[in-house]
């Protein structure tokens, strides 16, 4: 049997890992040559591939990245697209399909796999916002360099008193500020599940100055305040001619510096975030998903995914995870809470 | 209410996290104080007594070890142990103890919980080896150290064509050495659960050098060869004139010496694994036990332990914790196997 | 003898280890006792002080920030500064004055020291831009904490083949990108010694990209290209009302994006650089600058400042870190540029 | 020109910059081909060779080790070794060689060099002991590692009111020890230069647990009592026999145990302090020893080593590297005993 491997959407620490695991099993266990297919859904789309045998993931594990490339080409969108992927699929003799990748490249798979192509997903996204698994790999990386960012603010925060805002990556899910957050000591953490309010936070920036300490805020780039959108919105234009929005980071430091008269400065934490070596557990994750990813392919569980429950491996049906976000239970953020202010 | 703290057995990253947590919602949400106690169960036992309130945990979050220090005293060992503690914590105005600890301290707590005392458990072990969660905080950490150890040991390996061999802690589970392994691209996992095969051991070894890679094998302290005990004894003794019997990472470097004509050297990691900041996910757990641990005093539900089971925390019977050791699957050491050799 | 000590300016990696140097030396071999000044110049010139002796040092040598906080007060710009000051180190029984700053904070020392007060300077800032010393402490952090943002950036550049921008600080040197830039293999640096042409680094870009690899531009935050300032002005406005100038990382990823049609993002790395704990040889450096500045007190050598020259401490004149600014000479940037492009 | 390169001895963070930067220099501005040979000075005598041009040196800033491998092997120990290497560096076209390595190493080079060979050399060794430099790259990465080492047993060690000992590389010098221990902020450090008192390390050990604080001690490898080597043969043998005279770190153990009456424990740093990826100063000084080895190469300043000597790269005869080791100096070492106790 040959086996296709793509990676798709957002890199993320412990991609190079999946593809790894899967291979080391795949080629002595079950016989399978391998296919890189590069660049996401574009790679089975216009036949681009890369060889994939065991010399090609050797120092793989610790490598952030992924060597196929990635991008956020959606076949669907493309003009005779399933076609053109069936008909590469079979004239490189691939017979199923291993899709790495977020809901979008999921949301694919799961459409291909209902369109008879052979298809097996692994969940990806530092975000942690896809639904069937209890995590994804690349969250506990992104999770630990938060956490040291936050760790080193603190005391620049104290030298100077001054509150310090960490904007950190989640646009619909606040799991990374949550967790990061809470294992760095946050005096706030804002989250897109949660509509904050601007007053609140400014007690909780005084009450903490009071106690002669400094605030460190995270936030997450998808929350937003009480008032809503609006008063984001500026007449600010960039180069381009674009009205800018600004980061809710910017703008947080902006409220508080006005509101309580102290100084704030704002962190976009950004790519450093999903780039770079992954973290054991990222590691340890990644490389279970690609050995259960090959034997579902070997079982022929088409159309499932490789799932984390508890300190097990499942597989759940593709649409599980892409159905709708994991959100931020509202439970959990109330456990949070106890330490704002 | 007044609730005191303790922290038994071997020290662990998170233990103040969680002492933080307890603290940092008792107070203001439950009105409770606390009372800290001195090196695990000498302190209830002798009166050992250190104040615990909301400035003494200021900063606890990232700090390894304990600020109530530890110690392995048992208070069943010592005469009329259970009536001195019983009487200084009346004394003391004590009404409910937290005892965070391993498998014995959690087996004093559960008899003292029969004999009528109020006991919540938070169960700690860098080893994992603790049954009813599905991990333990420190764990992480202890696997990320190893981790980066094993990390910097292949470039040295592989510039010096050398076997190098990696001891980690694991007296009676391998855990630590599986984890840590994986994550580290290990040609050989040797761990407590499965008596190894040294001849085994040896073809993985020569088996990676003729790929001209050099090997490396992650061995916990308590893995032992097929040929049993015996070989690891020998007639040397220490200066104390106590029979050596040498730690199993120099055995295997003087085996895999003599067996194969390669040269082989072996790093102890020894208690850098136990020490220092926790990695962002035992900041999570030990301060999310911590919570629930003081929810559960709130709750009287005296005689249990937090547990996490997948993404809760849940509260289970101390018993479950101390009937026996958590060990390593064989399942899922045979997922490990596919990369040996 | 009594000695007061103070931290003024941004804050650095390593304050703390000088003071913990200096008490830790003061206290026993030479009797002294000492003071703490808070918040720079502001402590004795409003007589803020905090206790300094051995205990209120203890654990300090890894702690980033400074324990006596900091500030950009400057004496000589407030009313009778300079007459409160020598009042207040009178009433205080002070007898002499360790300064811990950069060019601003020993500029005032400078002055303070020429009208009769027994001043001794340790010089630091991150920037290394400091003459009369061959580094400061501080730097060594700033340029490793950038080297592993670069290096994590690496990863995900390639995956999504992007251009990736790197903004360190730096506004009149560029110490932090030249060395940030050399140690994480940056295709381009750019420093405000030298005005860059974007033409020049949009070939570097391509010439990149088209050996398959994605670039990584390291830029300090006061490079500036050749057409001069004006480019970067626009019309924007911040919520204040002010021009927004941006900063040169954003304007050099629109400037790529528009002029090669690439991908390009950035990522400030902001504040990260100058908290958190220390590397060893920052701890070095700074706990060696607070050893000599005691002995320094001790023998007497008012106005003076320590200095590393090679590997030995010297005291040298405090107007000699003050009067001009030590930028990048050009021979050791065109050592950087055979790696651009 | 063809320009040979290789690495002898001991691994090193930083070889690979080395040669990375040799290579990214040579071809594009001298217009060189380069060739690199295997395993120290077993290379040019038995012709074993590995290409090495631009693709070559690809990503290997941030690796450990050296893609060139490494051995002891000395020419002059072999049978026409001299004639040999003279031979086959005519045959494979090799006009002059860059040869990097320490003691053993340039030893080698500067005797072919007085043959006529024309050699450049770069000093290496993690131990930082070779003359002529202010710094050998690979320290740097040696003692953060330690540093990291000794931050995580001081909790461990306060938790179990324990004395912690840490022993690290260093046989005839102590710098590593050294600057670990005072950037780690140990007890005592003991270093091969000044043979230590044990009953002084025992008085030290007793007063930081009187003031309820867990000694650490630093203490390199070749250490040594005042009593004498006599002090650490004892008549234990090991598994071949050999009288084992055990490291002095696990003596020490012993002795503070014996003596104090209080537990210690030992952890012995070994290889994990000569592997993996280099620090940014180490990158950069390795860097710029490749360029300048390769500006020497068209100097032909055959004979000659690059050497740093505060922030400039300067080349100084081999002879004067090798003809002694650099031991820390006696007022150094003064310095750091302030800590002691």
């Amino acid at each position: 049997m040959r086996v296709g491997v793509l990676t798709g959407g957002g890199d993320c620490p412990g991609l190079n890992a999946v593809i790894r695991g899967i291979v080391r099993k795949g080629v002595p266990v079950y016989g399978y040559s391998f296919l890189g297919f590069r660049d996401g859904w574009r790679g089975p789309l216009e036949a681009l591939t890369k060889p994939l045998d065991i010399p090609a993931v050797r120092g793989l594990l610790p490598r952030g990245g992924t060597i196929l490339g990635s991008s956020r080409t959606n076949p669907f969108k493309e003009p005779d697209g399933v076609a053109k992927i069936k008909s590469n699929l079979q004239q490189l003799g691939v017979d199923a399909l291993i899709a790495i990748g977020g809901e979008d490249t999921l949301g694919v798979a799961t459409k291909l796999h209902e369109m008879g192509v052979n298809v097996i997903g692994v969940p990806k996204t530092i975000d942690n916002d896809l639904n069937g698994t209890d995590y994804t790999f690349g969250f506990d990386t992104a999770v630990n360099i938060a956490t040291e960012a936050i760790d080193r603010l603190h005391t620049t925060a104290e030298s100077h008193h001054r509150a310090l805002i960490v904007e950190v990556m989640g646009r619909h899910a606040g799991w990374i500020a949550l967790h990061a957050g809470m294992a760095g000591g946050a005096n706030a953490i804002l989250i897109p599940e949660v509509r904050f309010d601007i007053e609140q936070v400014c007690r909780w920036v005084e009450s903490r100055f009071r106690l002669d300490y400094a605030p460190i805020i995270v936030v997450s780039e998808g929350a937003m305040p009480k008032e809503g959108d609006e008063v984001l919105v500026s007449d600010e234009k960039d180069a381009f001619g674009h009205v800018r929005l600004g980061g809710i980071g910017d703008w947080l430091a902006r409220e508080i510096e006005k509101r309580t008269g102290k100084e704030a400065r704002t962190t976009v934490l950004g790519h450093v975030q999903r780039g770079g070596t992954p973290t054991a557990r990222d590691r340890w994750l990644a490389t279970r998903f690609g050995l259960h990813a090959v034997d579902a392919v070997h079982a022929g569980q088409w159309g499932m995914m490789t799932a984390l429950r508890g300190t097990d491996i499942e597989m759940v049906p593709l649409s599980e995870a892409t159905k709708e976000l994991k959100v931020v239970d509202p439970s959990l953020y109330a456990e949070a809470e106890v330490f704002f202010g």
